[in-house]
């Protein structure tokens, strides 16, 4: 399922994009001067292969959850028991991620990948626990090869459910106490950064906590050495289930041609792995925002991405990727309804 | 009723701010990981004494649109024929600033404050035209200090009709070929910077374009140096109608306390002239975005106004600012919609 989906990401429709980008220039504004939003519109007709492209009509968020073992170091500044009772907390839609996609007109799906506790059955829920938290990476690998197959066949499967419900639009977030360790260590890897920098404060651990999680990464890439070029070596090392889910999530988002945004730091790390895994990929991504998290924009920009927002957003979920499908939107929008210079009877540039 | 306007400007509630921010720090999210959207939140807890405050549904943005003398030294790369051309085009709902305000769901009205061409009658247009055109200002002053009065009060008229109509949140855009000189010339006049670090491309002159406009705001305030501190004095001398307009606009936002969404370069040179004439004002103002002109970061920091959007807008027509309103709804949903750490069962940091 994993090969499958990695062959089937294409590349995008030079010919539409090259449609849009002349549609932008006989718009009624100087070339250029809607910035951003005109590379993402044609990026999208690229995708959709449609120009105008469509309005993205059907969206969801996937979080998907998961636990770490490395949390044993004192990495992180919250209870471990703090990820199932938010997830429990999205299916009740009181989380930030629940507020932005519902202004967002977007659905929220949830996935557990291996959060450690119980969680309640919910209709919103894909129980696709792959066990109760991973290794601690200072010790031994956070998953076997297999685990690490399995998790981005887990995001694989939960994009799937949703192309089947119908699908135009997709942002991945993400939850799980301590997750920006192992989203470091990632980083780390496949960047070769070192990780006093890429290593920042995650939920708002202090100094020293600051000092712990260094050096928990450190000892992990130290002792497992992953190849940088081996996407699936770095998530089994020093990964985590929900990455990996949200990496394999994707990848089958780029298989089915749907435009992927990438929230902050842990799903950036996720995009490194799935980017690693395949290349191409790259093409169906657009970077919701930078985060405050130390290292993202390094990450970011490894990846040839540029984020839409800056607005020290830290909170993960998947809230910047959805704040950003606005202007998804917006770049649709402008290229489907303003009038060109001939339609208006507008005189262009001397 | 300019100076009236000006009186009926207060301060935020600090009350409310306080029971805003310790609602933020109670929501099931680490302290401070919505970044902007929380500090966006308090300020309008702030304005409307209400938290959380409540959505602003009803919502405009207001086109002011003037022309301008100074365009005789070939400052702008298109012809002035634009501008009326676009008001027609803002009218019919084929320009960007439409698109963008029908996705944030604005009202969209014009007003014509000095346009050099005639213009239809339209029951969004607000026809107030105080002269055909500035006078050119490297001869003499743009207008006249009554003109300028005139301005003003027009921008006020502009609101007082929103506000009678319903309103809760504010944009200006502004519409004027040529319009980045003085705007320029303003920002210079009143942060005390050389028209070199200020003045950029505007729609897309080339280097000789704007070697020409640096030496006609060099000229113009070498001509009539006016006093730094008089708003009033540099929308004389070196303003424009539309300037004027957009400044008396959030003025009167102000004195009605209604959140005004501030747009790009031209926008922030009004926000300049209506923050010296009062201070106050500025705890109204939120920055919608940093534009890719030259110097539009030097003059949101000199009103120490953190831009929301860094995309590389540079259209103006008030078109980042109602973008920017997606967000100003992101802040107030979170505050209104998030659910507590007790609500929800979630722990708390340890």
């Amino acid at each position: 399922m994993l090969q499958e989906t990695i062959n089937a990401i294409g590349t995008l429709n030079e010919t539409v994009m090259a449609a849009a980008t002349a549609r932008q220039n006989n718009l009624t504004k100087p070339a250029g001067s809607l910035g951003r939003l005109e590379a993402i519109g044609i990026q999208l007709a690229g995708i959709t292969g449609t120009c105008p492209p469509p309005l993205p009509a059907r969206r969801a968020v996937i979080v998907f959850a998961g636990d770490h073992g490395v949390v044993a170091q004192g990495v992180s500044a919250f209870p471990q028991a703090v990820t199932p009772q938010m997830v429990v907390n999205f299916l009740h839609g009181g989380a930030a991620v629940n507020v932005l996609a519902r202004q967002s007109h977007a659905r929220v799906r949830v996935v557990d990948a291996g959060v450690a506790g119980e969680l309640p059955g919910h209709p919103d829920l894909l129980a696709g626990k792959i066990a109760r938290g991973t290794k601690d990476f200072t010790q031994e690998p956070a998953m076997t090869r297999d685990q690490a197959v399995a998790a981005l066949e887990l995001g694989i499967r939960a994009v799937r459910e949703e192309v089947a419900r119908g699908l135009d639009l997709l942002a991945c977030g993400d939850m799980g106490i301590g997750n920006t360790t192992p989203s470091a260590a990632i980083i780390c890897a496949i960047t070769g950064t070192t990780p006093r920098a890429i290593a920042g404060r995650g939920t708002g651990v202090d100094d020293t906590g600051l000092e712990r999680k260094i050096s928990a990464i450190e000892r992990g890439l130290a002792r497992h050495r992953p190849d940088p070029t081996d996407g699936l070596a770095v998530l089994t090392t020093v990964g985590g289930f929900e990455i990996g889910g949200i990496a394999g999530a994707m990848l089958a988002a780029g298989a089915a041609r749907i435009p992927v945004v990438v929230d902050g730091f842990i799903s950036t790390a996720a995009a490194l792995i799935a980017c690693t895994l395949a290349p191409n990929l790259k093409q169906f991504l657009i970077a919701g925002h930078r985060s405050q998290e130390t290292g993202h924009a390094l990450a970011l920009a490894h990846l040839g991405l540029q984020p839409l927002l800056d607005i020290n957003l830290r909170l993960g979920e998947g809230t910047g990727a959805v704040l950003a499908f606005h202007f998804i939107d917006a770049a649709a929008r402008i290229l489907g309804e303003m009038a060109t210079f001939a339609e208006a009877g507008v005189s262009d540039k001397d």
